[in-house]
C-alpha cells in the first residue's frame, strides 16, 4: 500500500483523454498530471529535444512525490521511455506504446490487418512496429503520420469538412493499398477524431491505446504493491499542472474530471 | 559605419521569408538568424511565455554581437517588442507590426477596406489595430485568427484542397461581412499561402509585411549610422541558428539564401 500520487504526463492536453480511463480503473489514486502546453507539440521535434523536455517533467513529478510515472503521450513513450526509466530506476514507468502494442499483436494474431496512425515523431521512431514485431515476429504494422490532426483537434474542428478531407488526404491510399480493417490511434489527440474517422472509413475498427494504458498502470501498481489504501486519497484533489495554462487546458480538465475537486497550477521550466 | 551583424529572429521557420527582402535592401550586412524551432508555435502560448522566450533569444543574439534586432515574427512583435526594447535600450529593435501598420494606414487613408489575418495571439493582442488606430484615429481593422494556416504551410500543403477549404472556412464570412478588398498577411508563414488565397478570393489585394519590415530596418540602420562598410562582410557567411535543427529548417534556409555561403548551428535553451 502506498498513498503517494501517480504522476501522469503529456506534451499538451491530449493526454487528458487518459485521465478518465485511469480514474475508472484506479478510483482510489490521487493523480498529478503535467501537460507541457508551453512547448507542445512534441511530435515534430528532434529526439534529443523530446528526451530533454520529458526528463524535466519526470524530474518535476518525482520531486512532487510521484510513486509511479504514467506517460500519457505516444511521442514521449516512443522516444523517451528508456531515458526516463534509466533516470528513475526505482519508480515504475508505464508508457502507452507497450500495452497498445500488446493489444495490436493480439489483433494481428487473430487475423486482423491493422495500421498505425500517429505523429511524425512516433512513426519515424518505429517504436510501435518494433514492439509489435518483438511480440509477433514477422508481423507488419504499416504506419502513416497525420501531423494536421492535432491542430485540427485543438482548433475544435474534429467534426468538420476540413477534418474529413484531411482524413481522406492522409488515409485513403494508405487504407486501400494496405488492405486495412483496423486503425490504431497512436496519438492521444486522435480519439477525439473517432467519429470523423468512422464516417469516412465505416469499415474500419479503431483501437484506443488510452484504455490499454490504464489497464497496464493498474496491473503494475497492483503487482508492486503500490495501490493506495481505499479512501486514503478521498479528500485529496487531483492536481493538473500546465507549463502554460490556457482556456483549452482548463476546459478539458473540467470535462475529464467529471465534477470531482481538482487544482490547476502553472509550472514554467 | 558598423560591421557587426544584424540579429533576426522568429518563433520558427516562418521568419526565414523575411531574409530575402532584408538581403535585397541590405546586401552588405551579415545576418544572424535565430528560429526557435524547438518551441514553435508561439501563436497559441500566453503573453508571459512569449515574452520570456523572446528575451532569451534577444539575449543570445545580443551576446553574439548583434548591432540591431529585427523581429521577423508578428506574434513576438505584437506581444514582446516593448519588453525587448526595455531590456536593450542601446540596440535598435525593429518589429514587423509597426511598418506594416503604417502601410495599412496608408491604404485605409486611400479608401481601401483592409482586414488582418494572423495567429490567435496576434489577433487577441490587438497590436495591429492599436498601431493603425494611432496613425489614423477612428479607423477599423477587422481581424481573424487562422490557427490552422501555420501547420498547413509546415506540412507542405499550402497548395491543396485542404488549404483552400480552410481558407474558405476562416474567411468567407469575414471577407463578405466586412466588405474587404485587402488582406494584411499578419503572420510570416502566410505569404506561402498567397496563391491559394488569390485563387479563393481573386478580388482581394494582399499586403506582405516582410517587405515593410525590410524597408524599416534599412531606414533605421541608415539613420543611426549603423550600416556596414561596403564589402566588409563579403567573406562572412550568414549564420542560421535553430533551437532544434530539422529538415524543414535546413531546406528553407537553403531556399532563401539563394546560393550564398551560410552556416547552420543549433543552440538549445
Amino acid at each position: 500500500m502506498d498513498d503517494r500520487p501517480i504522476g501522469v504526463f503529456d506534451s499538451g492536453i491530449g493526454g487528458l483523454s487518459c485521465v478518465a480511463p485511469l480514474k475508472k480503473l484506479l478510483p482510489g489514486e490521487k493523480i498529478l498530471f503535467f501537460g507541457d502546453t508551453a512547448r507542445v507539440p512534441y511530435g515534430s521535434k528532434s529526439d534529443a529535444t523530446i528526451i530533454s523536455y520529458s526528463l524535466q517533467i519526470a524530474d518535476y513529478l518525482a520531486g512532487q512525490g510521484a510513486k509511479a510515472l504514467v506517460i500519457a503521450c505516444n511521442t514521449i513513450s516512443a522516444v523517451a521511455i528508456g531515458a526516463i526509466r534509466g533516470a528513475y530506476p526505482d519508480i515504475p514507468v508505464v508508457g502507452i506504446v507497450e500495452p497498445a502494442a500488446r493489444r495490436t499483436a493480439e489483433l494481428l494474431r487473430g487475423g486482423k490487418k491493422a495500421g498505425l496512425i500517429a505523429t511524425r515523431a512516433t512513426v519515424n521512431n518505429g517504436a510501435y512496429r518494433k514492439a509489435v514485431k518483438a511480440l509477433l515476429p514477422g508481423s507488419e504494422l504499416p504506419a502513416m503520420a497525420c501531423p494536421l490532426f492535432v491542430p485540427i483537434v485543438e482548433e475544435g474542428l474534429a467534426d468538420s469538412d476540413i477534418a474529413r478531407l484531411t482524413a481522406s488526404h492522409y488515409l485513403d491510399v494508405f487504407v486501400r493499398d494496405n488492405g486495412l480493417d483496423t486503425l490504431v490511434l497512436g496519438c492521444t489527440h486522435y480519439p477525439f477524431l473517432a467519429d470523423t474517422l468512422r464516417s469516412v472509413f465505416p469499415e474500419l475498427d479503431l483501437v484506443d491505446p488510452a484504455e490499454c494504458l490504464a489497464e497496464e498502470a493498474a496491473r503494475v501498481l497492483d503487482e508492486k504493491d503500490l495501490l493506495a489504501e481505499p479512501g486514503a486519497n478521498a479528500d485529496k484533489p487531483d492536481v493538473f499542472y500546465a507549463s502554460a495554462i490556457s482556456g483549452a487546458f482548463t476546459e478539458t480538465v473540467d470535462a475529464v474530471t467529471g465534477g470531482a475537486d481538482y487544482d490547476i497550477l502553472q509550472h514554467h521550466f
